[in-house]
């Protein structure tokens, strides 16, 4: 995976990037590039993706936005303190971190959200700024980044926090509304902003998050329209990546599922964040709503919910019990306990997801990145919820576009 | 699925025919017939299956072989007090599991086993025979079911308890020793010899137990000469199943799976035979295998053990813990208890196979069907063992074979 | 435990009598009476209860109030078919569940349950009758149960679905002031009229139910006053006696419990009650109470949810994780699924209630029965959650009562 | 709980002295002196336990006996690489785990065990010397401990690996045909001889481990005899500790347990000498005669299996799976899981019980500790397994010995 000198380099713009998951992406890649850590965890070092001239890891150069302004190396300790960070990493990477923390700016507030701890008041301002203002000064963000690193391009990935829930506006079903609304000024969701900033400029954009984004039928244009490759929504980590993956098997062996109930417990920021009712919605609808795809028609009583367990903090623990009724109408059951630290789970991903966006960049593909569906919870491109047949459509991607 | 009358019954030949997969099937056949039950459990009556022109459930008549003597009633009484079969369904089809009674021949002792309470003396003198003798005896048994009950052909299924393991005969690996071997007339397991008696005369066998059957090299070669399909081994029908459906979800996500413990517990005949660790091994070697293949290179400490607990009679309980290692080499865990009827999961499955062998036979198919690989832990015809893979070869030979 | 016939016969009066408690109850002690069962679940059966002179099987003679009209026969049918009670036992014991149905009379419908299905007219109006015509009316009916049955007394136990939750009365204080509300004719709850009923005319009482009953000050008064035994409330029959088994565990050994997340899940009538958040509430508060008593004063996070998952029907099944932190601050888990009948978990305390009540009155004891904490989330005489020590309690009793 | 200065130091001597829990039991009373941690898992610290005037934390002195090489500080930074230990804590205690490891000793090698990486080659050689020579090492060791450090007494507690299960020798039931034994230099297990050497010179005894120890007729003698405590044997830390605490339950609510299987796995040294089944044998029969006692007479299938999983390290994982019939014998399961340090889990209580030994000497008490029943798998001076029953005793002593 040669690459030609300084021509190669490209941006990954995390935004949340104090945030759990951008933690474990700085210094995961720092000691990737030292080769002090096993690439577990990221499918594009598997076969065939490997194979594929995407970005290496000492071509990625991270920048990002946040709102709060607490201090990087405190993201680390937590993270140290919850045995999911190596201490002797951290010291070992420390500068590599604060080249990183030089490179974060501050990030439109989305206008919702108001009562954070540690927020960056220059955020609350900025995201009260007339939309095309927020939009201007996330471009100029991107561009002295890109001219102060000497990069090819940047991926956008959102990592903040889930938004609260918003009814649906009639301009986001349309790109001309949609200009005429930032025109007048109207409020827009932060993750809208992101995503409307980066896809205009020409850059690639991933939503790892619940939050609108770019799943609107405005931005996916404006993403068509500019030839723009973007992925999303929500990250498939835990306990939807394991119902993804059984749900079809008592499809494929014609087990009627009677219930199918799941409980989720964390303790980070997202858990806290979560426990407000009106940023839980998004959230909990897609994780529902791969069951009835994947089950089909049929009474069947499933439910999903989310708690907010502190001493948990990341590490995400969920049960699930699925009620199943056999042949003779034999009732039985399935129940399993998923513990995994969601960020550890989430941050490769993430950077799968980077290398194939800018892989996608570079080859001139725009709009959706249907072969991304297994990254996400709801993916952009519709399709069938069954992980192994997201991920076929990876493997078939990547084998279609084997250097030769 | 109209069938012209008389032309197309179908005989379905249950080796092991007073046990509880055998009793399953019977009164679930008859309460199909009459309507009485949700075809759950069978792929066979899901698309695209269910457009094959197969036999229907009214076109199975049922005989079979068994070695104990006890009543056919009392097996259904246990399934009834187990919770398994319903009460007024088993008195609903009491004609029908007399009629099937009325079927049941006496089949050879494999030579290993001696102890069991109810033996019927028959089975016992007839295993003491020399193999010649045992095969014709069983040829006659089927013949005679033939023409009694107008039969356009009888698919063998083997649903014996787990025989003895064996040393490695080198008169398996060719036909032509193994037919010397016959002659001087050395000993060979039953199963060896039920999957003779079949392929020889033409008829398919598909082997549901972990059993010989045909899946040595000399039986490969005169099922594929004479053109008679043959499937097995060993169905995958709880645990098995689902770890051969979450451990590609690992090996995907590029996660490093660092053990693999699987407990599974079991009360049922079944349980008393894998009681005894002479019987154990090829199911245990079995169940172990998948993930080997599954997970790919590396060192890891896999483990799987069935213990006989005797008050969970065909509740099948396991529980499986998966230990893995993410991303930063953060250490997380997956662990699953899985509660189902045995038999009221093979029974369906024995359906299907016994359907799809007749259409095969009917279309000329010979040698291992390699379509059936989803339905067990040790597939004659190799190849993955990720359920989803197997599951898209049965759909495609359906889409392939879809009348028009 | 002879008994000097006709004398010694005791009333056992179901309020809830159609539902799957009770049905549970009239079954097994038909077949108790027969010597058909095995007296699992009954502790009055084990050293050194079972010396005490409690009232024999084949002395209880039952009946009951219920707001529904629907066919006791029909709760039997459910219960086989969710196999908790035995087909040939119902049969057995068709004649015991007929007399036992002539004896079910019309209760009072509370006053905020009115959608009720199948809802017995007559309750429905009763239930809109002034308090006092309501007491008389219960009154009424057990004297003639007594009188036709030749009893000695009568026990009533409260086996009615969980009640809306409603605003503390001033009046539910003080005796005086509840005779002036009843005068008055302001509404009550069913259970405290059922309470009131009871204790007033000297039949002891038991509420197995979260329902007020004779919780409040002035009930407890005119039990002390009448000098009539009474017990209560919320019977502890699954998931909470397991917690109040294991928090004493982390409290001896100093661990500190960070977290206690408890999920139940159920399907019965019971559980579709429960789905209404009015009726959920004082269910849940007692689940959780036990919690802060057990492991003391500290910041830690509890939490208790039941969902209603119909196809589970009786079969509650609940799932607890605890995450408490060790020596040096090492953070470990217990977690444990409880999967248990509730309706033949409870009927066997219902019997032991029963018999303890009318030993109790027979002995001349009056008030709480103190002895009885061990059957109840929240019991009346308060004290410790900690089963172990409400057991000792128990002992401790029939030690003292054992007949010389 | 002050002391006069200087007359108060106690002696805590760890045999196993480089074993992980002895790491745990020296950074962590080092940490307990600085203030620097909670006393969780520290009975002794909670009411009435805390009222008594035991050794404080600044009052220990450690020493220790291994029959490994390897250094103390590897053990440390094994712990804080599977998250016990706390990286900054180790680092606070430098100092003092220094004087610690100044401290050990070469310990004699039991016999059967010649094949470790790591021996130290004194230890082997002294474990082939006469057993009067050993128990005269041991003593001296103990003496010039004393000396150098101005000790009030030494506690002996036992922390080795868990030894090769012998046939049982005559000469262990009685004292005299010991001593004689010994003269003639027979060897004995070497947990017999630190209980011969410690015992025989007044020095407490604690076993916490499943070895021979002070647990025959013979060493029973002695104790008594010249009037010293001892203790054991087999710390109960995790998942027989939660056994004896729901055994008690089902007992008390008359449910009929049918099965209950117990599954191990852990990965750390011990784990690692449990998987020789030699060894297993001993720690196996503890974990399982606790429920024979608890559960009484009866027909059940009880089962314990602990398997060496090595990437689970100290984290102990159990899963407990308990079939139990309810009232009208309806079938229902508890399962619970167990994830737990167990060094973190041992530690406290060994200091628990050096505190308490040393506390017993001091008030004249001999032989054994019968109110310490709580902390063992097999508590030498039987009676109930019972843990709350055991904790009580505990309580009481306490509350009797309360320093006026």
């Amino acid at each position: 995976m040669t690459s030609e000198t300084g021509q190669r380099r490209v941006g990954l713009w995390l935004v949340g990037g104090r945030g759990a998951i951008s933690t474990c992406v700085v210094y995961g890649l720092s000691a990737l590039r030292r080769g002090a850590l096993e690439p577990i965890g990221l499918a594009t070092e598997t076969e065939p993706m490997r194979g594929l001239d995407l970005p290496g890891f000492d071509e990625l150069v991270l920048g990002g936005h946040d709102v709060c302004s607490r201090d990087f190396s405190k993201s680390a300790g937590e993270l140290v303190s919850m045995g999911i960070l190596d201490g002797d990493l951290v010291v070992a990477s420390a500068d590599e971190a604060s080249a990183y923390e030089a490179n974060l700016r501050s990030g439109p507030l989305d206008g919702p959200d108001v009562g954070m701890a540690d927020l960056d008041p220059r955020s609350a301002e900025l995201g009260g700024a007339p939309p095309r203002d927020q939009i201007a000064q996330l471009v100029a963000d991107w561009q002295a980044f890109e001219e102060d690193q000497g990069l090819e391009r940047t991926v956008v990935v959102l990592l903040s926090s889930t938004e609260a829930a918003r009814e649906h506006q009639a301009e986001w079903d349309d790109l001309e509304h949609l200009e005429a609304a930032l025109d007048e000024g109207r409020e827009q969701p932060a993750s809208l902003l992101y995503a409307y900033a980066a896809l205009s400029t020409g850059r690639p954009f991933v939503n790892f998050t619940p939050n609108l984004g770019s799943s609107s039928d405005a931005l996916r244009w404006l993403a068509d329209d500019r030839g723009v490759p973007h992925a999303g929504q929500d990250g498939k980590t835990g306990e939807t990546l394991v119902k993804t993956v059984l749900a079809p098997m008592f499809a494929a062996r014609a087990l009627k599922v009677l219930a199918w109930q799941g409980y989720n417990m964390l303790g980070n920021r997202d858990g806290e964040v979560l426990h407000d009712p009106a940023h839980r919605q998004a959230k909990l609808r897609n994780k529902d709503e791969v069951l009835r795809e994947l089950l089909g028609p049929g009474e069947r009583h499933t439910q999903v919910s989310i708690d907010y367990v502190p001493s948990l903090a990341d590490w995400k623990t969920a049960w699930d019990f699925i009620h199943f009724e056999g042949f003779l109408g034999a009732r039985m059951s399935l129940q399993f306990t998923w513990q995994g630290s969601d960020s550890a789970l989430a941050a490769p991903l993430v950077i799968d997801l980077a290398r194939l966006a800018a892989f996608a960049a570079r080859a001139g593909e725009g709009g959706v990145m249907d072969h991304t569906a297994c990254y996400f919870k709801a993916p952009l491109g519709g399709g069938t919820h069954d992980f192994h047949h997201q991920h076929l459509r990876l493997l078939e991607y990547a084998a279609r576009h084997l250097k030769t």
